[in-house]
């Protein structure tokens, strides 16, 4: 590859879109952020988006070979180009592999931002060199990309690999989907307050959580708190790891991965939250898959994982 | 590939290993089974293997070229080629790679029953063309053979695919691995006979299975109470069904697969076991995933298909 490849990333989420020019060193030049404003059409946001490019490239003097276009999105999919119905966007459905291509004649693809996670994790990240690994984005909301054989798993209809919808409670919490007792009512930042209201609720013990309304806390505050010892924040997490620990050994019963990497906000939280996953885990795994698999912390920087996961939909092709 | 092309298929079980040449169309010849004998070692077994093969090519006028050996066996290691202690086998670590390899010099391969079966179905069953699906095998238990992308998911260790021990009952049933509320204790022959058991000792209906100690009730016994409307009999189904279609609707949100295919003597069951599952799993799936996976019973005939299992472990490479 000549030094002026590069494969432009985009990643489209519901308030704002990032965008940038990924070398294969996973280097981001021209980078750069616009408001997505989805109460507009789609190929308004690609007409900014490759206009701003331009500019950014000339501002910047540079002239970039573009060998291809990945995009992340919510409900993206690999197949079709499509996405459909997305959360937090107004489009319904849109073909964004075809829009790209109308301003760039290049091979363009499109997926989830959990599945490009996990791609730019085996390209850029923690997971270079691994054949079978499942990533797990911890948000607002859990999203997973599964690796298995070094592909990633995308299933018959490009939908598979949506672990925070696996029920880990019978009749349990009521979920965004419909449905009760979904992984990501327990594991993700919303799944994190529930279980500290929840404690709150059950509990006796002094805590400086008492004093916080639901909509202001953030998971940040429950970490400051544990930092401080305060017995709900630790229980919140403990219970976290213990519901992560079970589904993630269910996971490994599946797919027997060499490692789960974990990425965003909750991941942050350190050994509060991998040591009670770990142990859990290990506590319900099968006994011959006990201390094979590692529980790692994403390598990728949070400010630039998007891109560069979006960028990896292309460079793994390319590779 | 001549006419004369064939694969040895070994299937070994805890008290039978069947064996048979397997051609490219699914057709056996010079088909035998013989005792695995496993308190001998199994080299004992691979040459009492070879030399019924000579006895019966020379009996039926066969010089077969046999391009390789596919091999299923408990436990069996993809990666490796070895089965370390398999249930129901005395031997504790063994090389049956190496050992098919010392009587014919050709490719040869193993992996464990259901994995064989899922490859079986995938080359010569209803899953012919499909490219990912699951293979759920229910005998005395619960077996799982996953296949991505066309390929059999093995994961890092050789050992993926356990649906058996993924944990669908906090504090359930007391699994043979050792934990509680493994898949298999409930979705499987013996999995049917504890859940009439338990209904027959929490329900008061007449059941013509009051009759039956537990360790002579059969699942074709349970199948020919439930043809006669026995109370018993048809929700022991309905309840297994329920188990079973909740930890599929769990499957489908990690792999998103075309068909689930049921293999076995509980799949015999038809509509008693089908019917149940389809419609809890349906409740249980996320709405993106709905009236999209099949269900289907296996297209290999039972007696045959461990072998074939076996066989296509090498077929499938050679395609």
């Amino acid at each position: 590859m000549a030094t002026n490849d590069f494969v432009l990333g985009i990643d489209i989420g519901g308030t704002n879109t990032k965008v940038g020019l990924v070398d294969k060193n996973a280097k981001i030049h021209a980078r750069f952020d616009l408001p997505t404003a989805s109460e507009k059409p789609a190929s308004d946001l690609f007409e900014r988006i490759f206009k701003k490019l331009d500019e950014h490239c000339k501002q910047y003097e540079l002239t970039p070979h573009i060998l291809g276009v990945g995009i992340g999105a919510p409900n993206g999919n690999y197949f079709t180009g499509l996405i459909e119905k997305p959360p937090n966007l107004k489009w319904n459905r849109v073909n964004l592999v075809a829009l790209a291509q109308e301003h760039l004649n290049v091979p363009a693809a499109l997926t989830n931002d959990a599945n490009a996670a996990a791609l730019g994790e085996m390209l850029f990240g923690v997971a270079k060199g691994m054949k079978n690994f499942i990533e797990i984005t911890l948000g607002t909301g859990l999203g997973s990309g599964i690796i298995v054989n070094g592909q990633l798993v995308y299933g018959h209809d490009g939908y598979a690999g949506e672990m925070g919808h696996v029920i880990v409670e019978k009749d349990g919490r009521l979920c965004g989907c419909g449905r009760r007792g979904c992984l990501e009512t327990y594991v993700s930042a919303t799944g994190l307050k529930r279980t500290v209201f929840e404690l709150l609720a059950s509990e006796n013990s002094s805590s400086l959580l008492h004093d916080i309304p639901f909509n202001d806390l953030t998971s940040k505050m429950v970490y400051d708190a544990a930092l401080k010892g305060d017995p709900i924040a630790l229980k919140s997490f403990d219970f976290t790891g213990q519901i992560l620990g079970r589904a993630l050994a269910d996971a490994v019963a599946y797919l027997s991965p060499q490692a789960i990497v974990l990425f965003g906000g909750l991941a942050a939280a350190g050994d509060f939250i991998f040591i009670p996953t770990k142990k859990y885990m290990e506590d319900n795994l099968l006994p011959i898959y006990r201390n094979k698999v590692k529980i790692i912390p994403s390598g990728l920087p949070e400010s630039d994982a998007a891109i560069l996961g979006a960028a990896a939909l292309i460079w793994n092709e390319l590779d």
